[in-house]
């Protein structure tokens, strides 16, 4: 695929500073062709980018050890957790040395009565409920890939339990970051609410790299629920399926997931998790609460989806059935690579208000018939945040060129519904041209200005999210 | 009290400059000395401290306008709503302009099927409730003040729903500002999550006027609850009230409002509330929900309370008892100001990991025994965050020293227990010495930045939150 390709704007590190790499580092300063092709990978439809380089740094000291000399020799450094992003965000177009943190993976603090854990960025969110298990405890932030906790602040990142828990927005308590100075910043305290100076966790949630280096996190983790139910229910059309949640979302209902998927996508992951479904558009509902309380949501639900034209409810009583269905809804990613075999997939994720979702999902699947590729369309839609899965040829530039022509109609009718072009999956490289329309100019200017009060030298992660010039 | 004064390096409004705002507002320039006074004055314990005029603007284009030409000119603007601030926030300590919000107060648009509603600053809390009661819905944050919603944003502001709803920081979705430039920003769609580019609104949620002129708020509101219910619950001692709070977070319940007041606090609303309640310390219950939903929690409360030495429950069932109770909890500021005629309020904030509550409580309630003064002691605990309000005789230096003292001792405390100095009242100039000890040195030296980069003039409300240098 020769259609999408990076400017690259190398800036090698000099021999001075790859000699004090060395020396500090040894070994440990990886320049293998195999190690950096794969930190040169994401799964964005970006071809390979390899950096110059690649630590595994052990601690915070290393990290701020690495920053400052990189800070000296304003040579680029790109933090690296799964390499699961899909927008470009951990490819070193401007070469530099890749932070791998696969070796700063500890669980640091359960604060259990005050629900909040404290781990290194590169904790997988599963392992992280691996180890608090014994607590009661759990941590609902979901994205479709095992991603790290670190990638998973860095892009603001959610999943299936944002309609209920929120998102990585609301669920990170503080940070520890690493400034383009070197010193370490602690952004808040652990207290619930405060109202002490400028925002700082905030600003680093969803800067993709851009500003520091995050070495620490905090989250909110929450009591496992007394009763959780799943439930599927089969729709006759699309927009039957997403009027339902639009109307359950306004009668309040504190539902705790709720993912629609089209009827291809259906059939993606009942061919990639070998699942029986019926293969019409569908509602996946989870409900969290105490016995009665979750009696009470669904049969609130129930009636919103016979009002809608909404087949009986499956239940999927059992844990282990539960599980089996989560995880074919997120392997949808990978399910709906298999639809295609040698296919790459691009992915869009806006979000709008719910009162236009509807119009928003109708709009684009008719857009989307006759294109020349399959395509799957799933959604987070309590949220108002859905995406279209296109599986294009790589050898076709003109399937790459209609994708990205349905991906721009679709940002620009999501911003014209006073959305956004990125629900969760970030800017990285291919949403940067997005940011105007939907922020305007003198937003983009006040963006710039902490990027370039913060990282005066442009070496963390240079060219993403936001233009170093106007 | 001369105990408190302030440091006043008064940047006169060049004559030029004046000119320029009588040619463009002619009389609404106000420079007499009634209307400056009174936006020279909140409800800190600092002397009167006038602006050089005052401009009651009528919309975002004047307010562009005039902060285009403070910024030319260097003159500090410094946005105002109804002055109920605690810690200087408003006071015009460097003089200049005050922009006076009550003509703003306009709700500009109700999104009810996307739990959003869009007003100008200058609109009450209790004003948007009263426009938006048809709608079955309601915006929670309720600080002790009629505020506006443009200084409960400035500050972050909270109240007693809190624990069940958040604060200002999860409850404003985007925001209207104007820059230094006098460029208008919008800080975010109205999508629920987005991941597209660095989090402004929350930068300046918070941020105290220092950082542009907020003029448009959009807040998310809630549906109305089927049923609510309160109770109070008296309790032997102020540790085995707040134990049971600690208890009530850690089961989980999704309580409403938890609030607590000590027998010095409920005297003082029984006298001005003229309530009769029990005089030791208790705790104030909300629960909301379905009916068996809040059934499940009153008995979980119950079955807690209990467990620590709380009494019987007494029911607020009907709907006036309720509004009583609460305007009495809300009035405790002006109630506690009853117990000492003539005297000044000093009140504290701080907010800790609710794992020490109770021996940031107790051992505060130590401290205060002996004081020369009356005292409370209210907090929405379910966040940990408490308030001592010290009754201090103007008169009397050494008051105001041990009041000092107190406070210092206090925010220490929550400091090494991992808290804030401030859950909700903000920074103002009282609490400016405390940052450094909260967020460490290299913390504010990122703040700095981002006011040097937003303000290079220093003319958003200078010298708040944080000093202009090191």
């Amino acid at each position: 695929m020769d259609t999408l390709t990076l400017k690259i704007l190398h800036r090698a590190i000099p021999p001075d500073c790859a000699s004090e790499f060395r020396a500090l580092f040894g070994d440990r300063f990886i320049t293998s062709e195999a190690v950096r092709t794969h930190h040169g990978t994401d799964e964005s439809p970006y071809p390979v980018c390899p950096p110059d380089a690649v630590i595994f740094p052990h601690n915070e000291d290393e990290v701020v050890q690495i920053v400052r000399l990189c800070n000296r020799y304003k040579v680029p450094v790109i933090p690296f957790g799964i390499g699961s992003s899909l927008e470009g965000h951990v490819l070193p177009i401007q070469g530099g040395i890749t932070l791998d943190f696969t070796e700063m993976n500890r669980v640091l603090a359960i604060n259990a009565e005050d629900f909040t854990v404290t781990v290194q960025p590169g904790v997988i969110r599963t392992q992280l409920n691996d180890e608090i298990r014994d607590t009661g405890l759990f941590f609902p932030i979901d994205p479709g890939a095992h991603a790290s906790i670190g990638g998973m602040t860095a892009t603001r990142a959610s999943g299936t339990n944002a309609v209920r828990y929120g998102t990585m927005r609301e669920n990170v308590v503080s940070l520890k970051v690493v400034t383009a100075q070197g010193d370490i910043v602690r952004t808040a305290s652990r207290a619930r609410k405060s109202s002490s100076g400028y925002d700082l966790t905030h600003l680093y949630v969803g800067s993709e790299g851009t500003l520091g280096i995050i070495v620490e996190i905090t989250v909110r983790v929450y009591p496992r629920p007394e009763t959780i139910s799943a439930a599927i229910c089969n729709f006759p059309t699309l927009s039957d399926a997403v009027q339902s949640v639009v109307e359950i979302m306004q009668y309040g209902v504190p539902i705790a997931r709720v993912e629609f998927m089209d009827q291809h996508a259906v059939n993606a992951v009942n061919r990639h998790s070998k699942l029986g479904l019926k293969e019409t558009p569908l509602l996946l509902f989870e409900f969290h609460g105490s016995k009665t309380g979750v009696q009470e949501q669904i049969e609130a639900v129930q009636e919103i989806t016979q009002g809608n034209g909404g087949m009986d409810f499956q239940w999927a009583e059992r844990p282990e059935d539960r599980t089996r269905l989560w995880h074919a809804r997120h392997n949808s990613h990978y399910a709906g690579l298999q639809l295609r075999p040698g296919s790459r997939s691009v992915a869009t994720d806006v979000c709008v208000p719910i009162s236009r979702l509807a119009d928003c999902v109708t709009q684009t699947a008719a857009d989307l018939e006759g294109m020349p590729f399959p395509y799957t369309i799933v959604g987070h839609v309590g949220d108002g945040n859905f995406h279209v899965q296109m599986l294009i040829d790589p050898d076709k530039p003109e399937e790459w060129q209609k994708s990205e022509a349905i991906n721009h109609r679709l940002v620009h009718r999501a911003i014209a519904m006073d959305g956004t072009c990125s629900g969760e999956h970030g800017v990285g490289i291919h949403k940067m041209e997005f940011l105007k329309a939907e922020h305007g100019e003198a937003a983009l200017e006040l963006m710039r200005l902490i990027k370039h009060a913060y990282d005066p030298n442009n070496i963390f992660n240079p060219g993403k999210v936001i233009a170093w010039e106007a």
